[in-house]
């Protein structure tokens, strides 16, 4: 690891070289026999302003001389009444209605891999519903009698009473970075990225319940999911991601039961897949022969080719990276050292390598990965920088355990074209400008 | 796995066969050509209630038909307003006031390995507070002017500028499962194990912070941690933990800055001991030569042993472990297949194996120990049980990669005596009645 450059003490000026001295001379006289009170008093003297002409005078702060607020005052808790400019937020006019539409996650404020429940990302086709969890059903049939010996309808009692899996996935909506194709320049991560989120999940495996209905798994190659909401969201799934175990009939999200955003009471989680086909307020699975081809499939999450055709079925989402500090919209205010960080992940398994550039691409060095690294998750990468106060475009670029290399937009381009909203997986490029204003480039 | 027994359909008589295969046939005509509308007309027929005589005749739920509310309609989002009634809970009268008490963490409610913020546990000592992290300050000094070469203050923001990790690690206050001692019977699991939480964490190394201000590791073998509110919390560190880089001045918790019932804005981090090391709205280190003996490691958190000494610095929590479902105040409702699972850790590094046995220790099987086991994180196990119907008595019994195992109460006891408050990892167990009531029992 580079050594971090020493830091400049702040506030400036705000005590003496002196003063510390004073304070840790005072702290060890009380640590060799004094009242606790006289404690409070001298190492608050580090913490508090000081007050008129000596500053050996100090006033501790409130919360360290009284009584703070009861336990429990709130059942369950919030955030900082001082963070609360880190939220999920829309981007107004992206879509006619409201209802069907989308808010982003604010990933240039994030740590690690989870993200908070309350700042998942939102994508809603007709709206969102907290549906009565006693009244919800889901039905399994097969697409003809013989598909399936017994259908059967589920409480989500009967359900919660199976065995059940948690593990750690990333959910990305296959319209995330949808604007970089038209090189707009949204101006932050939040906007660029920010339909990615990444939670535990706890559910059912999909396939032990199409075992105990006495599927026929030589005949059934997909599964149709269907939602419950007025969008009627249905997408088809695969078998095989089916029979690895990885689909769950999912209920909990970060150990409590999921947001009624993300689906409450029931949703599909489909590791690795575009976020569509994690069919939300699930309420039946068809087991049958062929794609369903709906209008979920057919009209929308297409790729269009630069031939005019559309590609259909292209749900997993490949492998990706970008950094979130520094990102668009942020200021660096100093030369100097920073912790460069961002996200990288991959539908197709684990990421094994995330190499960072900040002249634009023409020198890489390789990130700290942090670990765990899991499967089609979320991975956080860091990496020392030393900011000499001129120009620079950082770029991340991940490779996943298959050995795909994420691409630069002229690579990924040169297959797809210009004119796609989805599954953009290019290269993300920071300016950092000799003012510390970052912003969003697209280099071609 | 255990082949589960098929589940009764419910509810009961609800649609017979021939309805579903009518719902079937519905959705079959429409998928080969007719109206989206038809779709969900038909498909909610299995999950609607009928209405009047002819059971053909449903009416859809209103959240199939209309438009649901709308995208970042909450900035911040909130759990289900089906979901109130999990929350964290005081035990009222178990402490004189509400700011120096306790709430605890709803367990058997809860999924996976991570705690959702809003449902950590709170110990408090003082009360806690929202501290504007603006004015935070965090002080680092030698116990004498030759221990550490340049004593700092740093703000949040130099701290958060430093290079980071994120960890998911488990916390468990020292007096969790403490009302056991006296053999008291505390009803559910929220209050017998409730003192426990599990979240990523995320902050600077306190090494890398030692090194910067030019620490003398030779002569520096202990730090004391000293928290910013009115009870001047202080805990001593040994520098084995600093040094091995696990110890962190954290500031994220699951991916977003801390809770202010949990430290906000900074805290430390001590994987694997006991919660009250874990120092909150920590305000300054001090690097020193022996251990600190402070009025929290003298009077407080200590064992009464059989012999009348008090023991010291036993604050690594021990492996330890217990079944959420089924667990006290639950009720089975009825015979036949139930996923029996519970939460083991230990202070000490990774779980290995988590044994069960449903008749008071007679017999033990394996449980499944859920992916990814992580060192010093709670580890979910799952284990299949078909019920007779006859009372049973369930435990856990987890042993860690030390090789150390659960004791029961008899071995701990033979130890320990009965005077203790804290430190209790003995087996728990739980009554299952042939009322299906479950009941927290204590074996001699």
């Amino acid at each position: 690891m580079t050594q971090p450059a020493p830091l400049k003490r702040a506030p400036e000026g705000f005590l003496t070289p002196e003063q510390i001295e004073d304070v840790k001379a005072g702290r060890r006289r009380f640590l060799r026999g004094a009242l606790a009170a006289a404690s409070a008093a001298a190492a608050g003297a580090a913490l508090a302003e000081p007050k008129g002409g000596d500053p050996h005078i100090v006033q501790l702060p409130e919360h360290s001389m009284a009584l703070g607020q009861a336990v429990a005052a709130r059942g369950y808790g919030q955030p900082s009444k001082y963070e609360t400019n880190l939220q999920r937020r829309e981007s107004p006019g992206l879509t006619r209605v409201r209802q069907a539409s989308v808010s982003f996650c604010p990933l240039q404020g994030l740590f690690g891999i989870i993200t908070p429940s309350g700042l998942h990302f939102e994508r809603h086709h007709q709206g969102w519903w907290d549906i009565d969890p006693s009244k919800h059903r889901l039905m399994v049939n097969g697409s003809d009698p013989k598909m399936l010996e017994r259908p059967m309808v589920f409480t989500m009692d009967e359900l919660m009473r199976l065995p059940s899996v948690s593990r750690i996935h990333f959910i990305e909506c296959g319209a995330n970075t949808g604007m970089e194709w038209g090189n707009v320049a949204v101006p932050t991560v939040q906007y660029t990225h920010g339909m990615l989120s990444c939670c535990e999940f706890t559910g059912v495996p999909l396939r032990t319940v199409l075992e105990m209905c006495g599927a026929d798994f030589k005949r059934g190659k997909f599964v149709l999911a269907e939602g419950g909401d007025g969008s009627s969201m249905t997408r088809t799934i695969p078998m095989e991601l089916v029979m690895s175990g990885e689909v769950l009939l999912a209920y909990g999200q970060n150990g409590e039961m999921l947001r009624p955003e993300n689906g409450y009471p029931l949703r599909l989680v489909v590791p690795g897949v575009q976020g569509v086909s994690w069919v939300k307020y699930l309420r039946r699975i068809e087991l049958g022969d062929q794609p369903y081809a709906t209008k979920d499939e057919v009209m929308h999450y297409v790729d269009l080719m630069p031939d005019g055709t559309h590609r259909q079925y292209t749900s997993i989402q490949e492998c990706k990276s970008v950094v979130t500090t520094p990102s668009g919209g942020q200021v660096l205010l100093d030369k100097g050292y920073y912790n460069v960080t961002g996200l990288a992940w991959s539908g197709r398994g684990k990421i094994v390598k995330v190499d960072v550039s900040f002249d634009g691409g023409r020198n890489w060095a390789s990130a700290r990965l942090q670990t765990p690294v899991l499967s089609k998750c979320l991975t956080r990468f860091n990496i020392d920088w030393a900011w000499d106060g001129k120009p620079a475009i950082v770029q991340s670029r991940a490779t996943d355990e298959t050995g795909y290399v994420q691409p630069t937009y002229a690579q990924l381009r040169a297959v797809r074209g210009r004119r796609s909203i989805y599954h953009n997986n290019a290269i993300q490029s920071w300016l950092v400008e000799e003012s510390g204003e970052v912003k969003n480039v697209q280099l071609s």
